[in-house]
């Protein structure tokens, strides 16, 4: 079984942190990851430049990495403004982001359910008057899907409607992300066979989940047992976690992948390239703590990869 | 389903550190535990007080932990005369540790396979000398199962045949201890179902697992899916992972529990009563590092036990 690794670092990593990496260095890093086998990147973010100083080079950055090939680059749109933004840039897939829990899209964009899913609406209108070759993927990120810090519970119900309301609108996909790492295996392995059985297992492929309680690893297991097959995860599990000074926020991609090579899953990443991909990021963000269990004890002794 | 969560910080977790914890606070300590649900503990393990002088009250801790009702009081033992001292103080559960890596197990004990299973075949037959009231649950500890850092590769029926002998020689059951954090979730469901298949589904109920590369939880949850009921576990990972300085050795007592309890499963085990024992933990042993990732980021809000 071959796992699609989605490197969301320089988007979810970069955005959490103050300091700003410069554009070349981030052009390094994501050269590196690409040729360490990473096949999928969220490069950026299309938000006002005042919001996220951090991203404001998302254009260039997508620039960059269609140069390299077989690379999905991937960026996150808030609403139509970014999204008509990410196809003037020429991005390969777009994610807007929809929370589950209303008080936190409020909080977040200062939007409404309604008001998100216009703009989910008006993003794909505008992606179909592309010629359908040009035209990038489509996803509808359900973000606090297994929780909310804001409210608490997001009944399971209301995330299977949020999913095919994205559908009705025009997504080609959901995704689901644990944004506060409130998930466990058994609530991962419910939600996704509630919202299968709303939009249908095609159009759920995808999670993102957090580590903030330690239990990423054996969420994304839950997930793979099912046949999820794309998994989101940031480098060095860059960023960290606001909640948790001393823990890291996103599923750190190192050991992921560590995980599903062990496991025998075929991730079409090599560990060393991954490993020198970190030193790139580690000397441009000197300041930065990097995550990570595999960095730390290494690789077993006489480890080899499956592929 | 109840799992039960087996306690070795006492053991584990102190014998891998310099301090000296003082006996009044290890009994403060175990008597917090068994407060907040714990219903098994290593309370420590019948070595020379000259290789392990942090474990040289295991017998007056033995004493004192049988005085709290409906505690199991294991011990760790290494050889047979260890095992008379357990016995004479009253311990309700053995563990002989074997080392499927018989260099490892030169290098550790100084013992090769047949010398150790001669020492477990003597202390079954001192066990079976004890009235039938009277007798403790022993059990084999199968250390490196998933690998060792000297060795590399466990051959998976080198550890079936250990296992078997294991059996043969009198134990009441075997365990399988991830000592080194090499194993993945399939490995371990491999392994269980092999070792299974070798001497029986009831004859093996328990893991040991560490956490020293992240997939501590993981590799819990690939057991938990396959039917094993009881997890060692350590409180706030003490003692750390020599091999990974910043990273805990066993998987944390606290976030093994959240696991549990979030996915429905029942440990008896109260967050707020294993919390106050960290707090009898920390304050005991102020200098040494606490790890786990719920006591940093709290409980998510609005959790409630299933309890």
């Amino acid at each position: 079984m071959r796992v699609l690794v989605s490197e969301v670092g320089p988007r979810d990593g970069l955005q959490s942190i103050s300091a700003i990496m410069p554009t070349e260095a981030k052009k390094r890093w994501i050269t590196a990851l690409a040729a360490a086998g990473l096949r999928e990147i969220e490069v950026g973010s299309f938000v006002p430049a005042r919001l996220l100083p951090q991203l404001a080079d998302t254009a260039e950055l997508v620039a960059h990495a269609r140069q390299i090939a077989g690379l999905t680059v991937a960026v996150l749109v808030p609403n139509l403004k970014g999204a008509e933004a990410a196809l003037a840039a020429g991005a390969h897939k777009l994610t807007i982001p929809l929370s589950c829990s209303e008080t936190h899209s409020l909080r977040n964009v200062r939007r409404s359910h309604a008001q998100m899913l216009d703009e989910a609406r008006a993003i794909a209108a505008a992606i179909r008057e592309l010629p359908a070759a040009e035209r990038p993927h489509f996803e509808g990120g359900l973000s606090t899907a297994f929780g909310c810090t804001l409210e608490g519970a997001v009944p399971e119900r209301r995330v299977v409607e949020l999913a095919e309301a994205l559908m009705d609108c025009g997504c080609d996909e959901v995704g689901l992300s644990d944004t506060n790492g409130y998930a466990d295996p058994a609530g991962v392995r419910r939600l996704i066979r509630a919202v299968w059985a709303g939009v249908g297992r095609e159009r759920l492929t995808g999670l993102h989940l957090h580590n903030t309680r330690g239990l990423g690893l054996a969420n994304a297991l839950a997930a793979l047992d099912l046949g999820i097959s794309t998994l989101d995860a940031s480098q060095g599990g860059l960023g960290g976690c606001p909640f948790a000074p001393g823990a890291s926020g996103n599923i750190v991609t190192e050991d992921l992948v560590f995980m599903l090579e062990a496991m025998g899953l075929d991730t079409g990443i090599d560990f060393r390239g991954l490993l020198a991909a970190r030193a790139v990021l580690a000397s441009a963000l000197p300041d930065e703590p990097l995550y990570g269990m595999v960095p730390l004890a290494g690789l077993p002794l006489n480890f080899s990869q499956s592929a």
